[in-house]
């Protein structure tokens, strides 16, 4: 049989085309223990490729490698939807001549589809493949369950070059991605370091803070008007966030609520909320633990779905849009209620919207939850210092110190006042919080744009200006 | 829930902006049971639309509804794999000033993929969806089973209408055609007639002739070296070919042959051929009955694949590009073993090449399987009156009366001879029939192009002419 199988990564590189000032895509579903970005990167530096632009949905710091290949200016441009403290740092720092362009879980499928975003070569980090390119997430020694990110990148890239340790004989069924979008197979000994793609289970929180913060995320679900049969949630996998799953799990069960879907990058408490029937389906375009992966692989009601069904807003419809309540995280949120999560304290970039800003849009109520402050900085700004997600989008704000409501949605404000949950003013959270932490310093900022934060839609809605080196 | 639920088949035609002149598109998985086509066209023609091309993957009898809309100038262009007798009479009479196009299952989604062939509205039907549009055919008192031509008209129509008789609540797991692509849902009463989209498992014939011509061709495969691990496999359902499977199956099991995959529209026998261990996986793009509806739903290694992933020569492969060996039909068949199976011996339109010449083309071993003659009319003739599959591309002519082998695999010829099989000429063949059945009369046409047949790649690959009607 005629295969696509070539014998190097490097070959699959030559054949595919690859030039100077063409752009490379990678996913993140191998998370932190990816091997597949620096061996396909180093074997372009080594071809002597240079100015690439670098689509990869996510950049961990187990890509620390990057910053070399900036520094040799075999990438000049990046394009993630999340960037780790690590390389966040150098970005930072102004590596770059080009700012990085952040877009977030939604809008990139959505801007690759649209021909806003071309690829010319796809790289897939396959845990399993067939000869021919049928391949999938969920089998195999590096298996990662949901290969949802890769969708887009495998239907719109000019090449697409399907890298697995697991080939597997032609046809592989149950696959993610079918041959029709394939050029070329590439057999390696190890796509990626098991113990990085997926942590075992995420352990929900012990701090008293946290619990704090998760029951009352819980209750404020619990007296939404949203709880009740067909719900539907999206949860991320912060310890704090889960120990609200956990809380919302015992409401549902207790008053025997029969949600819909469970929604999102899905975590081993999500899959014992189906196993216990709050919800009857969990859609998933990531896999964060093992559970996660064991639980897609085995149960049909726990469906893959691709970047574009879990979140596109040029598609006819997402996922999202379906969605009751999400909860969300914040390194920062002001009295706007924008939210920051691509920055620290200090102004580096370590993170990114992900889906952030894509369920804050379709959810019937996107909550923030996050302590009054960290280290003494205080989580309410007059503005932040980045805006990852519009306040127009976002409904409440939990922390263990009360509970702020944006004005925009007065009926939950009267509904969580009247089941005498602690509701205060974001001013005066922000206030409460300044009186233990002290009026916070705000972070320096040069004037060299070193990314900039492209919303869902494709407009432009934040810049990030450089930290300048001490 | 916002949803996708429009109140009628009529509301959701008027919220698509079908207009004068538009394309409309039809799949063709309910077969000659399909009440979706006929209700569409009834709307659109009580609306007073005109002008309208109709992209169907296939027309049946039960569509006959479609003459009198071609009379009423509703429709005034056809695009389609197959078209039954009855429509395809009428066809030949002349009764449209456009010819109709005739293109092939691969073909079909290639063009539309291109663009060469836009679909303004998809009519999707869809034995099961949610109200966003996630659909499968597995599910529902209309189950199809698989609704893998209806993949491209979702993917790439500029509005798509899903019609189902079996709603159920978000999200539907298993889905053939995610929400992504579709605008409106439609819940009526009754998609089709479950008699007429899937008969009962076809009964492999008891006719002599048919069992002789099955026996040859199972030891043609038996010889081809081709049976051997990894075989794969792809037959009709017409009574010859199942018995040839049934023989083929025998053969299989007493060697202890491990296929790989059998491939196409699926039968029970090829469900059987599974069981048994003769294949590791089915890839199903169509499922002709109950047997092969009830296996694409409950195993695994039973895959649904898109139109694309079956058979586009345009996409980066296809499954029939990985086929061992077809065995399909002819009405006619020449001595350059180009084969005709869009008209009949009067010269009528009457069928369509399907998947004919796709796995003809991807497949190592493409056998035709007919009888000498049928009704006194030989098989082999000088020259085909309608090409629809290119001799080249067929290795063999199973008849009762010989095997002819294609001179271009010389291999072939001398396995089977080896093999003590009555290989004969080609032209001895038809000289051989002709001496039982005397010269044929040859169809008379008139000068009026009625049909254009299409090949694969988007170019054209014969004619049909009128029948003038007496």
């Amino acid at each position: 049989m005629k295969t696509k199988l070539v014998n190097s990564i490097r070959e699959a590189i030559a054949l595919a085309g690859l030039k100077d000032g063409m752009t490379v895509s990678f996913h993140h579903h191998l998370r932190n223990g990816d091997y597949v970005l620096n061996m396909v990167m180093e074997e372009i530096a080594a071809l002597g490729i240079h100015e690439l632009n670098m689509n990869a949905s996510s950049v961990f710091d187990t890509h620390m490698p990057v910053i070399e290949h900036i520094e040799n200016k075999v990438i000049t441009s990046i394009q993630c939807n999340y960037m780790a403290a690590g390389v966040g740092r150098a970005i930072s720092e102004g590596i770059m001549d080009t700012p990085v362009q952040f877009r977030t879980h939604g809008g990139r499928p959505s801007d690759i589809c649209l021909g806003r975003t071309p690829i010319d070569v796809a790289f897939i980090a396959a845990p399993t493949s067939d000869p021919m390119g049928n391949c999938s997430g969920k089998y195999g020694p590096s298996a990662c369950g949901s290969l949802g990110y890769a969708y887009p990148d495998a239907m719109y890239a000019k090449k697409v070059i399907v890298i697995t340790d697991n080939l597997v004989p032609y046809p592989l069924t149950d696959f993610s991605i079918p041959e029709s979008y394939v050029d070329y197979v590439v057999q390696v000994d190890a796509i990626g370091n098991p113990k990085g793609i997926v942590s075992g289970t995420t352990r929900i929180t012990r701090d008293p803070v946290g619990l704090v913060m998760a029951s009352y995320a819980a209750k404020v679900i619990e007296h939404s008007g949203l709880l009740k049969d067909g719900f539907s949630f999206q949860t991320g996998a912060g310890g704090a966030s889960l120990a609200a799953a956990k809380f919302l799990k015992d409401i549902m069960l207790e008053k025997n609520i029969k949600g819909s879907f469970g929604l999102g990058g899905i975590t081993g408490y999500m899959v014992d909320m189906l196993k216990a029937g709050c919800f009857q389906r969990l859609l998933d375009v990531q896999c964060f633990d093992l559970d996660a992966v064991e639980s897609i692989r085995t149960n049909p009601n726990h469906q893959e779905v691709s970047a574009m069904h879990y979140a596109s807003p040029s598609h006819r419809s997402a996922a999202v849009d379906s969605l009751d309540v999400v909860i969300l995280g914040a390194t920062e949120i002001d009295t706007n209620f924008n939210v920051n999560v691509h920055t620290d304290s200090n102004g580096y970039i370590m993170g990114g919207s992900g889906g952030h800003s894509d369920t804050a849009a379709g959810s019937k109520l996107a909550m923030i939850i996050a302590p009054m402050f960290r280290a003494r900085m205080p989580i309410v700004t007059d503005q932040v210092t980045c805006i990852s997600t519009p306040g127009k989008d976002i409904d409440v704000l939990v922390t263990q110190g009360g509970i702020a409501v944006n004005p925009k949605n007065a009926e939950l404000m009267y509904r969580l006042k009247d089941a005498g949950l602690p509701v205060i003013d974001i001013h005066e959270l922000k206030e409460k919080t300044e009186r233990i932490t002290g009026k916070p310093h705000h972070p320096k900022f040069g004037d060299k744009a070193v990314a900039k934060v492209i919303y869902r839609d494709g407009s432009e809605l934040d810049t990030i200006y450089n930290v300048p080196v001490k």
